[in-house]
């Protein structure tokens, strides 16, 4: 579906609009409305005529419906935090921005039913917030959590650290509010754990990435704050050992698993060197690390022992070369540190090229090693940090530049070398974006990765919900 | 969409289908096709030119292709098992049957992915076993699980005993094969915990009841089996204390808790009337009883010490009057007894009319309390027997015919009855149909519930996906 829509009709329609949002909902200097328009990796730098800022469903839909009649697109956008360039407009300023940040009611928190009802602006970081002063968690957890925003977060199924556990955004999602693109309202806010009428709707919405419809509300599920957490940061001898351990925590007891981590020694170089403070738990350098955290609501729950029993078979095996517990809420910090700052480090040391792969958990060894060896035979002295959710197959298989190269150089070479870690990412039936989504950024390899049948389907969806192709066009699926 | 079919265009295509999948895959003896044409609760009794039973998806393939452009309905079956009609065909005898049932491979079960990979005819208790040999447990259980295959079993979204903990059927699904309605294939077969990239379309085809699809193959996540499990059968005074003391286990800890179901007193009064064997583990009769099990792989766990701790506090609160822990697998068996011939013991005792209704789990005792007044008043001295999955809300409101009653009379005020509960569950923001879906016996209900924008998405849905109609017509959305 061509965008065929006219930079005019945006201006054109823009007194009906404030008619309806009024001055407070209505941003068109461009002054104020260039820092939408820009995406956060500064990948794009877009245009357009207005930024529409709804403070309700009612206008929300009453603005769909105005630019469904005109043919005017509109790029629904939360907080902004698209790592695919997925909440920016394009450079010919035909499409107006609609933000749902004043959407920002947290309207109802069931401790009991374990729920939370919530609008699409809420920043995840308050809505974390607001579930613990509840005494529940509500268990997502992505870098971007204090900017991004609850309808993005489900607009995009964002994943993150505790997958492995809690699921994806998908997997927490009971109820949801869509305006649909002729600007009907969809209510499918229902708190039901079972619900068999009919096809389930929401997981359309949920990923669609905002070209199906605008989530306004939801229906979240939460579960019980943990009382007890223990973390293990894990030196092994390969990434092969690193799957061995989990196997271990998951025959102990995978419920009590939270997250497991997987970084390079290398990379744990890079963050030792030009990171402050950071300092290496275990008395000696491995090939590979593993952080391991378990959580519990029970009290009592010796999860500690879990822990060290796990982790002395695991020695014992050779699986494990040495090991720290965390004994502090200070210690637990370190440790995470070491994980959190991967991303900084990399650009510390030098320049990179990213790739948010993944494949089923028990390739994830023979993945690094092959991915590994093609970027090398593809550019001899390329350092290879991969590094991520090794519990949900979720690698970020990161390139770092050979030493001593020229950064402009080594970036111009994105696509050669991002293409040859996805031939490998192919070979064992992976995914070439695992929680990033494909907004802007990677439509063009949709036909590759996804065509026949399945982009079919995809694109007989997008003409039967949108069909004058007004929400985010020419996302996702081109 | 109205049925427009023809019967004689049905015949005229079997020699096509005789030579796709031979003799061996193709039954016309009504002798033979008859038991594939009436549903296990007799509700429907149809007629078929023949049972289609390709061997292979290939085969599937080319029959819905065939059947596609010669418009021959063609209605998907596995182990015939819906409580709604969903897998019969009509009267008319225009529709094919097309029986997944020779697809009966357990392809490959991997402990470290935790991934079964399963065809459509493989029966949900043979796919069990085959993840328990492997030290691994797929964690859906269903009453008809000895019949009902896998197709079916993703096809309607089955629930059971165990949503609470696992989710429903679509929660465990991260790969699918579906033949399309134009004969297509689609490959979703992937074994991945994180993968954005575009629309989740399993989770479309997942709960479609066979009207947008053909599932011949999925990957399903399996856990580990459980190594210690414990089980308590508690007396409570009322449906709220039952409420209280779910809450309390979700706070201890709500990772362990592998089901936990609701009884009526009077229900169980009726087991023990007409049950053999059936016996009260606790020492005095009460309005109502909950189950509670709790389930781990880790060793060593304590479960036991998890009840006692929790069943000390709520005795002392006066959540729960008594309770008896089971001391041994024929004691466990015992209480799950007093559960699972609810049914069987309703029907010995007269006539019932069922409701698989589900409300907020918060919801449950306003519910019971109001459609049970609301019951007696349409029929004063009626018995409702509430009774089902307290933990994910799923409650089967099942009401049994007044002491002297005439059964016939009875029976014949059914839509009375369920009209009279669905008001209440609707007043909760419920579901008409938790978990046994729409089929045949309930698209009737669909307009008045899922009405307006949702119904419409779902037309247009199938309209995109199936635009001949051939797959299931007139099941689901009418």
């Amino acid at each position: 579906m061509p965008d065929t829509h006219a930079p005019n009709a945006a201006a054109a329609l823009l007194p009906a609009i404030r008619a309806i949002v009024g001055d407070r909902g209505l941003l068109t200097d461009p002054a104020d409305t260039a820092p939408y328009a820009q995406d956060w990796r500064k990948l794009y730098t877009g245009r357009t005529a207005a930024v529409i800022r709804p403070a309700n469903t009612t206008e929300v839909a009453a603005v769909v419906k105005l630019a469904a009649q005109a043919g005017v697109p509109l790029i629904p956008q939360g907080g902004n935090t698209s790592m695919v360039g997925g909440a920016s407009p394009t450079e010919e300023g035909s499409e107006l921005i609609l933000s749902l940040s004043r959407l920002s009611q947290v309207r109802a928190i069931d401790p009991l039913d374990m729920t939370m009802t919530i609008e699409a602006g809420v920043t995840l970081k308050a809505a974390q917030n607001a579930a613990l002063e509840a005494g529940c968690m509500l268990p997502l957890s992505i870098s971007s959590e204090g900017t991004a925003q609850i309808g993005g977060v489900l607009a995009v199924n964002a994943g993150g650290n505790n997958t492995l556990r809690y699921g994806n955004a998908r997997d927490l999602v009971l109820g949801l509010e869509v305006v649909l693109a002729n600007g009907d309202v969809w209510n499918g806010m229902r708190a039901l754990r079972k619900d068999n009428t009919g096809y389930c709707l929401r997981q359309l919405f949920v990923g669609s990435e905002g070209t199906l419809g605008i989530i306004t509300t939801a229906i979240l599920k939460l579960v019980p704050k943990p009382r007890e957490i223990a973390v293990a940061f894990c030196a092994v001898p390969s990434a092969e050992a690193a799957l061995d351990l989990f196997g271990r925590f998951q025959a102990h007891d995978q419920a009590a698993i939270q997250a497991f981590e997987l970084m390079s020694g290398l990379g744990t170089e890079f963050v030792l060197k030009h990171i402050p403070g950071a300092t290496l738990p275990v008395g000696q350098a491995a090939p590979f690390y593993c952080i391991v955290e378990l959580a519990t609501p029970r009290p009592n729950a010796g999860l500690r022992g879990s822990l060290e029993a796990v982790l002395e078979g695991a020695l014992e095996a050779g699986t494990v070369v040495d090991a720290a517990i965390a004994e502090s809420e200070a210690q637990r910090a370190a440790i995470w540190k070491l994980r959190e700052e991967h991303s900084e480090a990399q650009k510390r040391e030098g320049a990179s090229v990213k790739n948010d792969v993944s494949v089923p958990v028990s390739k994830v060894p023979a993945f690094i090693a092959g991915a590994t060896a093609a970027c090398e035979k593809l550019m001899p002295g390329v350092r290879a940090v991969p590094f991520g959710h090794m519990g949900d197959g979720n690698i970020h298989f990161n390139l770092e530049q050979p030493i001593g190269s020229d950064a402009a150089w080594f970036l111009a070479q994105d696509h050669a070398i991002m293409d040859t870690v996805n031939e490998v990412v192919r070979e064992y039936g992976g995914s070439f974006s695992a929680e990033h989504g494909i907004g802007r950024l990677k439509p063009y390899m949709m036909p590759d990765w996804r065509g026949g049948p399945e982009l079919d389907l995809m694109r007989r969806i997008k003409a039967a919900l949108d069909p004058a192709n007004i929400l985010s066009p020419g996302r996702v699926i081109g």
